[in-house]
């Protein structure tokens, strides 16, 4: 690799590895009170150098929800897919998102759970992705419910419903946790085992 | 009434306006980015007229908590005690945080959901009124299952887990609603409709 190669390198893993740290923080304090200097603070960095990476707060914003996103594709979503589709993999979600929500990746837990709510009364780029990646997470769900039905599961009921009361219940219990209440992840998988019963 | 009287008086109805108005703002924009100076300039009114009001931003953060529960009281939980005790209350509370979810009273919608997300991670006295709430409408919520299984209704199934999932779907359904999902509210509807079948 050239000299410019190498800064390239080094510029992406300092972006990815800020990226990550804000979801960190996001997902304890909300999106909103993310800054390029407190960011720069945490990690010994020069403020005017997280600046450079990212430009704008927003752009921060949106680094997170990404980078955030990445870690649930890891945690939640990709093992799942080492089972076979339709019911299988829908129960491969719903347990390693109770496993990612008892054994939190993310300082304060589930980081779509958290800026969701954050969001869902603002306009705006980052509402947006958080928006985006909302749908993708139920439209996930509902192809594999649909499957699950294919082979004689959850016939009578509608796969939006299904997953509609899935998230639900599992972002209740994110919260729940959170606040200390040690019965709701025991109270959700109860729940959750009997609406996929 | 005495002048100082008076001044007693204009300060209360002042301070309610104002923690009226911060709950409105922090429902929309979470009780993290509440400031004195923010709702000073929104009503018109002096930085320190407000500061000598409240004091600290987390007096005003607990004043939104109170000020937002009032309004919950308000609206979902009052007018369901016209209702028989039991499940005829229960429903006309299910009923009454749907309108309130519907035709929301303060800008953000729901303001519990909200702030529940946004302090799970915290700790403090703003964390602890948050709480503090949560506990309470869960216990309102329970007493009236328990006598709506008193009553021959929801009989084989625990009463706070029944709480725990109207809890959770109507939560959902404020949030849904929020990000412009048109089908999280009869989605959620129906789901709640069944479970208390």
């Amino acid at each position: 690799m050239n000299t410019s190669d190498q800064r390239l390198v080094k510029g992406a893993r300092a972006r990815a590895t800020i990226a990550r740290h804000a979801a960190d923080v996001a997902s304890v304090e909300g999106l909103t009170g993310l800054s390029l200097g407190r960011l720069a603070a945490d990690l010994g960095l020069s403020k005017s150098g997280v600046a450079t990476l990212f430009g704008t707060k927003e752009n921060l914003q949106l680094a997170a929800v990404q980078s955030a996103r990445d870690v649930f594709i890891e945690h939640v979503v990709k093992p799942a897919f080492a089972e076979p589709g339709g019911m299988p993999r829908l129960k491969g979600f719903v347990d390693n998102w109770f496993a990612y929500i008892e054994e939190p990746v993310l300082a304060g837990g589930c980081f779509r759970v958290a800026t969701t709510v954050e969001f869902d009364s603002r306009t705006g780029p980052v509402r947006d992705a958080v928006d985006a990646d909302r749908r993708d997470w139920f439209a996930l769900l509902e192809k594999e419910i649909r499957r699950a039905q294919g082979q004689g599961h959850l016939e009578t009921r509608d796969a939006h419903t299904v997953a509609f009361a899935l998230d639900a219940i599992v972002a209740a219990a994110n919260t729940g946790a959170r606040m200390g209440d040690q019965s709701a992840i025991p109270t959700a998988r109860a729940i959750v085992d009997g609406l996929l019963a």
